[in-house]
C-alpha cells in the first residue's frame, strides 16, 4: 500500500509518499509546496491545490493522511491554517482518495514511540526508519511521519486479522 | 458584470449571483449547499466545493467575492470555517476565477448603509434591492449582499473614471 502523508500550511506544506512492502517500508519522495506571504490568498491556496494535485498524479497513492489539529496560537492562525488544511484535504477528495486524520499525539505514538517526542526526534527517526542519507526538512519529515502512521496501523490491523483468521482456520 | 458571492460554513454554504446592467442591479438565482454535520469532513468539504464548482458552472460569473473574516467565537471553529472558506476559494480559483474579499464592515456600509446593521436588515435591504418576493435565507442574502458590495463599488468607481474622462476630455 502506497500513502501520502500531507503537512499541510499556508506557506509551507510539507508532504511525503511511503509505502508498505509487507512488513517493511519504502520511501517514494518527499518535497514541500511553498508560497509567497505576499501573493493574494486566493493564488495561495490554489497553488497548494495544484501542488497537491500534482504530487498525487505523480505518485499514485492509495491513502492520504492529514494532521488532525484541535490548538492553534490564536483565532487568526487557526483561520490561516484552516484554509490549507481544507484545500489539501479537498485536493485529495477531489482526487477519488479516502483522507485519514491522525492527531499529533497518535503520530508521534506510532513513529518515535511516545506522543511528546519532540519535532527533531520525529525528524531524526523519520530518517532512520526510512533510510534516508539526510533528515528531511521538518514539514516534509511530519508528513511522511503521518504516512508511517497510517501503514503501521493499517498493516498492524491487517496482521492482527490475519492472525486471527489463521487462529480461527 | 455578474459576480458570484459566497458565505462559506461547514455546514451552509450560502451562495447570490447578481448582475449589474448599467447603475441597476439583477437577481440571477441564490441558494443554499449544506452538508450534514454527521458526515467526515473530507465529504463535507468535496460537497462544498463540487456545489460551489456547479453553481460556477451554471451561472458564468465574472468574479467571486468572499467576506473576509478576523473573529471567530474559538481556535476550533476557527478551523473549521477556515476550512469551508478554503475550499470556496479554491473552487473559485480553479474555474479561473477572480476572488475579492470584503469586511462584513465593508459588505453592510455597501448594502445598509451602515456597519453595524443586523443581518436581519441585510436581509430585508437585499430583497428591497433585487426586488424579491420574499427575503432569501439568511446565509444566501449575506453572499448576495457581498455580491452586491462587489458590483457597487465596481460601478462606482467605473463612474468616477468616466467622469473624470469626461472632465479631462
Amino acid at each position: 500500500m502506497r500513502v501520502l502523508g500531507i503537512d499541510p500550511g499556508t506557506t509551507v506544506t510539507g508532504w511525503g509518499v511511503v509505502e508498505s512492502i509487507g512488513s517493511r517500508f519504502r520511501h517514494i519522495a518527499h518535497g514541500c509546496i511553498r508560497t509567497s506571504p505576499e501573493s493574494p490568498m486566493p493564488e495561495r491556496l490554489g497553488r497548494i491545490f495544484a501542488g497537491v494535485s500534482a504530487v498525487i498524479r505523480d505518485h499514485q497513492p492509495e491513502a492520504v493522511t492529514v494532521e488532525e489539529i484541535f490548538v492553534s496560537a490564536n483565532v487568526q492562525s487557526a483561520l490561516k491554517l484552516g484554509h490549507a488544511r481544507g484545500v489539501a484535504i479537498v485536493a485529495a477528495d477531489a482526487a477519488g482518495l479516502p483522507v485519514f486524520e491522525y492527531t499529533a499525539l497518535q503520530i508521534k505514538q506510532a513513529v518515535v514511540g511516545f506522543g511528546r517526542a519532540e519535532k527533531q526526534q520525529v525528524q531524526a527517526m523519520i530518517r532512520m526508519l526510512l533510510t534516508l542519507e539526510s533528515a528531511p526538512p521538518q514539514d516534509a519529515a511530519d508528513a511522511l511521519a503521518g504516512a508511517l502512521c497510517h501503514l503501521q496501523r493499517s498493516t498492524s490491523i491487517a496482521a492482527r486479522v490475519a492472525a486471527a483468521e489463521g487462529k480461527t482456520k
